[in-house]
């Protein structure tokens, strides 16, 4: 009974999400959903890559959250277009909410649109949302071994940004043993490392996502 | 439809849940509900708890994880009874579980039973298991915004470890302005500051664990 709930769920957002990608590929507008545990940065790698593309390809940015609009409003001070979407509870982004999402965006004038779902290494993996990339933001202080807990996301991203790496020296984290089990789960992956404070990697991650915009 | 399917699942927990309760009452074991984000520190809390009350509180942990059992095996290493749960998928533990975990520990041989949930700020917050306290671990590298953004979880909880603060000198993060928000959102809630790493805080942490135990 209630694994044919969830069919029925994921069925109804596979169709939006392909009313979604039909829709952005019209416009043509690239969007990457990018997902990450609460806290590893999903914001500061959406500023960075802001920051790193201005004057080159032009942004849109939606918002994920259960509550509040501090990211929308941090975003929008970089003068993005920036939609928030409060889930009221849901831990994870469905195509239904980006499809409302994008109703509200001017896409004319997006070439690249950052979608941040909400923080969570499980149930965002489940629910395309349209998107033409999915990226991961993992973080030097969650440790080296989310790979083996959180397998499906691992495996489920076409790149990884290995943030916070400016904190390597403080903490527990072997690099290349996380790098061997990622691409164990995840054979195709890229992987970029990357600090948000430094700004260190944010130039190689802006170079990969240009060219995959253009691959399009 | 969908609500109605949610409503029917958290009743069946709830009743799980409340029978788990009468167990544990039975058997004089106090449940500890442990949440956080991936990689907050949630197996390091146990373990430095584990330490800190050997020889006078005899403790079993059961690990919740999506999948793998790195977690049970290095608590095993500690000598105390575990048992690892591998949710398949779920993002959360759910009071069936733990119905069958207990089922494979030593109650009778178990003062304190810490239960590590599944790697998660939101559903985790929404399943009853039969604790007797909930906590939640969260890490300065995490930022101090959080509670803005996974409300219900900060309002639930009983107490806070706030773990990794020997990251403070090397991350943006407001002690006081992380705490003033909590205690905005539930003023009930006990703060504990923890570094896992040195060993700061464990000892107030393990005290007000036990004198808890002992009220109950």
């Amino acid at each position: 009974m209630e694994i044919k709930v969830l069919k029925d769920i994921l069925g109804a957002n596979e169709q939006l999400a392909a009313k979604n990608r039909e829709l952005l590929d019209s416009k043509k507008v690239f969007a990457v959903n990018v997902m990450a545990s609460p806290g590893a940065g999903k914001t500061s790698v959406v500023l960075q890559t802001i920051k790193a593309l201005k004057g080159k390809v032009r942004i849109g940015v939606i918002e994920g959250d259960i509550a509040s609009s501090i990211d929308a409003e941090t975003v929008a001070k970089e003068g993005v277009p920036v939609v928030q979407i409060n889930t009221g509870g849901e831990c994870h982004l469905e195509a239904i909410q980006i499809q409302n999402a994008l109703n509200n965006l001017p896409l004319a004038d997006i070439d690249l649109l950052l979608i941040e779902n909400v923080g969570n290494l499980v149930c965002p993996a489940e629910f395309s949302l349209g998107e033409h990339l999915k990226i991961l933001i993992a973080s030097v202080p969650e440790g080296d071994d989310k790979p083996y807990k959180y397998p499906l996301m691992f495996n489920t991203v076409d790149a990884l940004v290995l943030n916070k790496i400016d904190l390597l020296p403080y903490v527990k984290f072997n690099v290349d043993t996380f790098t061997k089990t990622v691409k164990n789960i995840n054979t195709k992956v890229e992987i970029f490392k990357m600090s948000c404070t430094t700004g260190e990697g944010v130039q190689a991650w802006a170079k990969w996502l240009t060219a995959k915009m253009k691959l399009k």
